[in-house]
C-alpha cells in the first residue's frame, strides 16, 4: 500500500510500504477514509534528525474496518470507525477514569502500527480505541466526525478541565484548529464571553462564527492586557492556551482572573511555567495537557452527527495521498491551516 | 499598649505603641487573648532590610471585641472572634465566591492596623472579617481555634482544591504546622492514604496521629521515588505542597500520579515550576495559593469546638508578649515550631 513517511525535516515521502495484518488478537486493521497532517506533526518536519529507516506519519484518521483479530467484540468488517489519536486498551484504571492518554497497555502511531496518513493502519487495543459510528454515515460529515480524533476533542479537553460553564468567562489563546475548536467547546458548554486571541484574519473570523464574541490580535503582556481591558481589570474566568510557547503561557497566567484556571492543550514546549509568589497570591490553576480524545468521542458524537456543531470547517485545503509532501509544506508556510486527506 | 515590631532581619522589639483606634464605620477594635508566631513571619526575620519605623507583626489572633464602629452590625463589645490572616469585605465578588484573598476593598494586617503580636488590633471591615464565636469557650481550646487563623484554613485549602476525598491517596510534603494541618484536613475528608514527606520525628509522630498512614524521610528525587514505591509505581492522586520552595514544588511533580493534583500551600519562593512537556503528557494540574481562610471558618469550627480535630497541637511552645523575640529566634533556630502567645 502507499503511505506518508518521514525521513527527517522537511524529507516527507509518500511511497510503498507492506500492508498492515492482524498481530495480536485484539488488532484490527482500517483502510483509512479521511486522515489530515496535525500542527504537531510540523515539529518533526522542521527538526528530524535525518533516519533511514524514517517514520510512518498521521495520527488523526477514521476509516472502515477491513480485518479483526479473535478478541474484537463489537466491530466486523465493513463497520466505519473514528480512531483518537492515542490507542488505549479500554480496561485499565487510567481508561476507566477518562485518562486514556495514561493506559497502561496503550501506545502512539506510527511505528509498527502505520499511521494514518497512508491507505490502511493496524489498530492494537481495537475494542478499546476504536468508535464505531453508525452506517451510512453522510460524507459531507466526515471532515467534521474526522475531528474526533484529535482537535475537537483536544479543544473540548480544554474547555472541560478548565471548567467552563455558562457562568465562566473564556480566553483562548491560539488561532490555530485546536484554538478553533476550543472556541466551538466553550460555546457547547454555555460560555457567553469567548476572547481569541489571534492574528490570522480568515481564522479569526471563523473563530467568530464558532462563538467568539471578542478577537484580541495583540500578544504577549499587550495582549493579556487587553483580555484584563475587556473584563473591567479583572481577567477571565478560564483561559484556554492552544499554542504550547512559553510566550502563550506567560499571557495566559496575564490574561487569568484571580482565582481562575489557566488550561493547556498547546503541546508544552516550553519547560518551567512562571507560576511565582503574584500566581500564588492570586489563587491561579495551571491544568489541562494531551487531550485523551477517547474519553469524548461519544459525548461529542451526537452533536457532529446532527451538524449542531461544525468543526470540520477547520480544514481549509484538501488533497490526495500522493500530494501530502505539498500538504506539510503548506501548513509550514501557514498557507493552510490544516489539511484533509483523502487516500 | 505594648505590640511587636519588626526593624530588620533578626531585630524583633516589643514596645510601647498607640492604642489601636476607630477609624472606619466598619472598624472594629479587638484586644488580643491568643495569636502566635507563623512560619512566613520567619522570611523579614531572615531578610528584612533595616527600617527606622519598623512593622508591626503578627496575622494570627483571635480576642474579644472592644468596641465597633457604627456600621458594624452582629458584633459587640465582649464577643470572642477570630480573624483570618487576611480582612476582607465579605460582600464582592470575590468574597462572594470563597476567595476573600483577593477582596476588593481587603488587606493584610500589620501597618496602620497593628498586627496580631500585640495587646490589640484595630480590624478592617470587621463584618466581612471577624468570625464570632459562641459564647462561654474552654480556654483549653483556644489554640486550636488560633489555628482557624491560618494554619488550619491553609491545610485544608491544600486539600479542598486538591479535591481530597475517600477515593484519593494522598502526599503532604512538609512537616511544619501547615504540613500537619494538611495532614488533619486530608483525613478529615476522608482520605485513607495519607503519606507524610518530613524528616522531624517528633513532627512527623504527630502526623501519624493526625492521620498520616506512611512517613518518607528522603528528599527530592530519591524522595518523590519512595512515594512511588508506596503506590505500585504510580504517585498518589493528590500532593498537598506544604513548603514552598522550589525543591518541594519538583518533588511534588515527581510524587504524582498521572491525571493527578499538586496544591500548593507553602508561599512560593520559586518563580518558575517544572510544568514541562513530561507533566503536559501526563496531565498533572497545578493548583492551591494562598488560603482564603475566611472562606473555610464556619465550616471548621464545630470539628474543633466539639473537640474532633485538635489542630492546636501544633504549638509546642507558649510565651508571654514580652518573650516573643525569643519565641522568634526558637523558631528561627528550629527549637520550636510554631509559638502561641498570650499577650
Amino acid at each position: 500500500m502507499r503511505a506518508t513517511v518521514m525521513y527527517g525535516a522537511g524529507d516527507v515521502r509518500v511511497e510503498d510500504v507492506p500492508d498492515p495484518v492482524l498481530r495480536e488478537p485484539t488488532d484490527a486493521v482500517v483502510r483509512v477514509l479521511r486522515s489530515c497532517i496535525c500542527g504537531s506533526d510540523l515539529w518533526p518536519y522542521w527538526s528530524m534528525p535525518p533516519s533511514e529507516r524514517g517514520r510512518p506519519m498521521g495520527h488523526e484518521f477514521l476509516g472502515v474496518v477491513e480485518d479483526t483479530g479473535a478478541d474484537v467484540p463489537g466491530l466486523r468488517a465493513g463497520d466505519v470507525v473514528v480512531a483518537p489519536f492515542v490507542w488505549s486498551d479500554g480496561t485499565c484504571d487510567f481508561c476507566r477514569e477518562g485518562l486514556q492518554t495514561s493506559c497502561r497497555h496503550g501506545g502512539q502511531w506510527g511505528g509498527d502500527t502505520g499511521g494514518g496518513q497512508g491507505e490502511a493502519v493496524r489498530v492494537p487495543q481495537a475494542p478499546g480505541t476504536l468508535v464505531k459510528l453508525p452506517g451510512g454515515v453522510d460524507e459531507a460529515l466526515l471532515p467534521s466526525l474526522l475531528t474526533l480524533s484529535d482537535v475537537l476533542c483536544t479543544g473540548h479537553h480544554a474547555a472541560v478541565k478548565a471548567g467552563v460553564s455558562p457562568r465562566t468567562s473564556v480566553t483562548v489563546i491560539g488561532d490555530g484548529a485546536v484554538g478553533l475548536c476550543a472556541v466551538l467547546a466553550a460555546r457547547r458548554l454555555g460560555a457567553e464571553q469567548i476572547v481569541l486571541m489571534g492574528h490570522h484574519k480568515d481564522r479569526t473570523d471563523l473563530g467568530r462564527e464558532f462563538g467568539a464574541t471578542d478577537v484580541i490580535a495583540e500578544r504577549g503582556d499587550e495582549g493579556a492586557e487587553k483580555v484584563r481591558e475587556l473584563t473591567g481589570g479583572d481577567g477571565t474566568h478560564t483561559v484556554l492556551e492552544c499554542v504550547g510557547t512559553g510566550e502563550a503561557i506567560a499571557m495566559s497566567l496575564g490574561a487569568v482572573r484571580d482565582g481562575g484556571v489557566v488550561s493547556r492543550v498547546g503541546a508544552a514546549q516550553y519547560t518551567e511555567v512562571p507560576m511565582d509568589f503574584g500566581t500564588f497570591l492570586r489563587n491561579i490553576t495551571l491544568t489541562g495537557g494531551v487531550a485523551p480524545a477517547r474519553a469524548y468521542i461519544e459525548d461529542l458524537l451526537p452533536d457532529v452527527l446532527e451538524g449542531r456543531i461544525q468543526p470540520g470547517r477547520v480544514f481549509d485545503d484538501a488533497i490526495g495521498l500522493e500530494d501530502v509532501p505539498d500538504g506539510y509544506r503548506a501548513m509550514a508556510e501557514r498557507a493552510a491551516l490544516k489539511v484533509l486527506i483523502r487516500p
